[in-house]
């Protein structure tokens, strides 16, 4: 069983949205060998840090938390687009060229995926696509950038999904992972009041259910 | 496909070992819509809070990260154990009475499940049943108490696992699964360099591999 870890090294010098520094993780060593009988760290992060889902809440005031999501969307049949040949942002127009159908769950491969610092021009989700994803009444899209949108002053990709309880999920690494099908599991912690938890995902290359 | 979810819910107020306040996690909102367009927090969390793998530079001076566990180790068949008879510690006699296997994956279920607060007196697994383990070469274990091991001035139970590499898992909820073979998915936070790291675990009732 072939298994894709898809998910960011969690590390404090890892790339952040923007660069900004309060978005970078710390991890604090709080017990060791010299002062007891045991390692202990603890780490601080931002939920937006590495590979992470958002939730309405995230952009739509008195929007749902994490807790919106039942455990079955974390483990779905999910389809990886091969976008890379896109340089600015996925459009309606780009994605009509795929199957797209009711409760996919679609994962955006693109040149972000080659990218280890933080690119300002980052391709992003544009409006359009978003719409024509709340159309086909998708379950979830993924996308191997720290956001899924930029330079819309009015959020409206972020909206447009959350809006319809469409799951996003920022982050991830894909340049390995060839377009095709797979069982995509992506294990949020269990922040259930939040807008937005970190989480670990991982594409199985079969079917499981 | 039915799904169990047998993590804790991590929350300010939530159970954490021996009730240490500097074990309690902190949720910071950092941004919301009375002053920008989003809402966004911070997490600041001991590695052993809630669910979460341990690696052996936890108890062993010098030992691994959790960087030794391969992709490959979060997505792997389980055999529940129902050990809810027991009132103190699971040992070797236990454990003689159920049929483990080299590479198992084994996890205790036990009254523990059925407590909410900081139980002092957790069932725990005592040395004679981690020599047990060691012995018939499991591959991990996984615990419905915030330590798998108390009252062990040397920490033989940890330290007879984590140096043979035997993953442990602490943090557990198994009130609602019943006895029986599973697909365990652990996936952990992608921290690697530490001594431990906080995790989403499901049970997946068939076998996917």
């Amino acid at each position: 069983m072939k298994i894709y870890d898809i998910s960011m090294t969690i590390h404090e010098t890892m790339t952040v949205y923007k660069n900004k520094p309060e978005k970078k993780p710390k991890i604090t060593n709080r017990s060791n060998f010299q002062t007891a009988q045991a390692y202990e760290s603890t780490i601080t992060m931002d939920m937006h840090t590495g590979t992470h889902i958002d939730a309405p809440l995230h952009m739509i005031e008195g929007g749902e938390t994490m807790s919106l999501y039942s455990i079955e969307r974390f483990v779905v049949k999910a389809k990886v687009l091969d976008l890379t040949h896109i340089e600015e942002a996925i459009n309606q127009k780009d994605l009509e060229a795929f199957d797209i159908q009711e409760n996919d769950f679609i994962l955006f491969k693109t040149r972000n995926s080659s990218v280890e610092v933080f690119d300002f021009n980052f391709v992003y989700l544009e409006k359009s696509g978003a719409k024509f994803l709340v159309d086909r009444k998708i379950q979830g899209v993924g996308i191997d950038a720290l956001g899924i949108e930029r330079n819309q002053p009015n959020h409206e990709t972020h909206k447009l999904l959350l809006g319809n309880q469409i799951m996003i999920v920022e982050g991830l690494r894909l340049k390995d992972v060839p377009e095709g099908e797979y069982t995509l599991i992506v294990l949020p912690l269990k922040i259930l009041e939040t807008e937005a938890a970190p989480a670990r995902a991982i594409l199985i290359q079969q079917d499981i259910m």
